[in-house]
């Protein structure tokens, strides 16, 4: 490590958190401001968390030594990704290593097939799903639910729209595609939604919980780029539903740290589970200006067992854009434009190189009126993205 | 530079701050959102930025050959703190170093003599006062303004108290003690005051100026330990003309960053200058979550010559207490009961051991009622330092 326990204030807490992502980079805001020494597993020396935090030793994630020796100088590990294999983890956790999320929860997150049973064991709702193995499979599952299109998804690696494929038929070239992965395949109900809602909740080991204000998503080509926190016209019912089954998932999963929880509001009213992930997400970034406690604070104080912040809204409306990467290579001249136009206006920056789609960024704007407040966040993330020039 | 250029994303802006406190610190967080890679010119190794950034060489900011070698690595050199010699900074100045502020206006905030004498010139509002260097002096300067009481002050070289007196006598003990600094003495009319204000205004080079709401501050033995944002009860026209009196010294002087100015609230109605900080400032500590832009955030955008973000506050009232060092040596284990308590209660360590009345953190609460707010953070405060036990 590089500071010895003697070189930091009596009590300071040191979190080991695998992964130098963008969500460890702005855990670190929260922890600078706690007192906390965050140490990052970094895949490089120059990631984005890695220019961010002062110790962050580089290694592999999968190799069980490298992990064991990060995890020794901390006093509880947590994650940027659910990519850590579980059998490592449960190692870990034999040895007395705080792991949180811990491995029999985390595997809900890294698994879906996993998740899937484990969900309909606590009746969460969910889509129609199974376990395929091959066209035979898929075939049946379709006539089950009353035909095609279907979802196909690897159970294992996933993200951002990688791994998940719409199925026509049993002939669909998707399914080759998907059984190359050589991961099994889960099938899963098309569901027509009007919309996609998140729950974000935050847990303790000691059981303590809170829920977020239930947000919209949008995303395009699997990659969630909108997020409007509350969501707009969302039932009050259904929002409180929403909520309580995030907070029954995280119990009966025994997460803890952030839970987020990503559903659909499908067309014919039901709220159904799509994924899980158990740590901050994309989702709950509007937290950082738009709630009293951010879920990055939340994840920090959970996985730490102190008690947990005010998940609160501080505005009437809170709108994230992700800025993707596009044509602009440098991204930061767009600033002093969209700064000059909107002095309200939130920037993050990732310190990561601009690539087609890329999550680079987000920005985020609040207030009163949420048509005003989603022209703001969307204008400026067009304008860094570069899509367009005034 | 622990990066090179090409390491960080096109246009990525390398900020160098010299000196590793916990303004330092608390610059990092917004240099984290905003993308920014912040260099420290660190005391030592573990002191209080130096645990939260990725790149803090240790070297001494008196020192020509380290501060040019620090500099050489960054788009623009600015200060956690006042100490670094004038010479050296027009020296680095000469050579085509971005120092900002720059050392012509920085000045103002390094010698108090300096400073009262260009106040003058600008009839900005002060006390009455005179450099003095001898008993003689010293008893012209009480007789002129009607008798003792009056302030001795070193002209360089002190904060947090040290290095101001109260001079009841040309006899006094403490006459002795300032000369015997071998710092030219500054004496100064004690103001009969009814509080103390802080107006504090961010500045970048192209002379777009913003203004906080003007506050109140607390000091006790010299040390600031509580603020109010805004002011309670301050005549409107009283704060517009802080305002105005802070915007017309940064642009006067040509202040590039935070200027606070530091203001006594008179009994007989006047505003009058009492201290100058060009940098972050313990006043403006509460504009973390109390205002839409910080502080630090501002300071960075001004000294890279951004747009300036909205000062405006977020919350009718925030109250920032300071958690001073007690006979508590673990400030982490009062988290427990803080938090629980209070769950929208912001905490702020600054990874600094515990010494008596030393600055370790600060708590801020925010909301509609005063009394509360500021008896939550009042409270929070006084339970970390060990005052209070429940």
């Amino acid at each position: 490590m590089k500071f010895k326990r003697e070189d930091l204030p009596v009590g300071t807490p040191v979190v080991g958190m695998v992964g130098g992502g963008q969500l460890a980079r702005m855990t670190q805001e929260s922890a600078i401001a706690l007192g906390i020494q965050l140490r990052v597993l970094a895949e490089g020396e120059t990631v984005s968390a890695a220019q961010a935090v002062a110790d962050a030793p580089v290694g592999d994630y999968r190799d069980p030594g490298t992990v064991r020796r990060f995890a020794a100088e901390t006093d509880v590990v947590t994650f940027d990704h659910e990519h850590v294999p579980t059998e490592l983890l449960r190692a870990l956790e034999a040895e007395g290593v705080k792991v949180r999320p811990g491995p029999d929860a985390l595997v809900h997150a890294q698994d879906k097939a996993v998740m899937r049973q484990r969900l309909d064991t606590i009746d969460a709702p969910a889509p129609a799903h199974q376990v395929v193995a091959s066209k035979a499979d898929i075939e049946d599952f379709a006539k089950r639910i009353g035909g095609f299109p279907i979802i196909l998804k690897t159970t294992r690696g996933g993200y951002d729209g990688k791994g998940v494929w719409v199925c026509t038929s049993a002939e669909d070239p998707v399914v080759d595609e998907a059984f190359a992965t050589k991961v099994p395949i889960l099938a899963e109900e098309k569901v027509d939604f009007v919309r996609e809602l998140s729950a974000i909740v935050a847990r303790s080991p000691h059981g303590q919980a809170v829920a977020y204000p239930i947000v919209e998503s949008v995303q395009r080509d699997g990659i969630c780029v909108e997020v409007t926190a509350p969501a707009p016209g969302l039932d009050p019912d259904k929002a409180a539903h929403a909520q309580q089954t995030a907070l029954k998932i995280a119990g009966e999963l025994g997460v803890v740290g952030i839970l987020a929880v990503e559903m659909f509001e499908a067309r014919d009213g039901r709220l159904l589970v799509n994924e899980l992930a158990m740590r901050p997400h994309n989702t709950g970034h509007w937290s950082i200006e738009g709630a009293v406690t951010s879920q990055f604070e939340n994840h920090l104080r959970a996985v730490l067992d102190l008690p947990l912040g005010s998940p609160a809204a501080r505005a009437p409306y809170t709108v994230m854009v992700n800025v993707l990467g596009g044509d602009v290579e440098d991204m930061h001249l767009g600033l002093l434009h969209c700064m000059a136009r909107d002095p309200g206006l939130k920037v993050h920056f990732y310190g990561k190189s601009v690539k087609p789609g890329r999550k680079v960024g987000h920005v985020t704007a609040y207030g009163d009126d949420l048509a005003e407040v989603r022209e703001r966040a969307r204008h400026a993330a067009a304008y860094l993205t570069g899509t367009i020039d005034e």
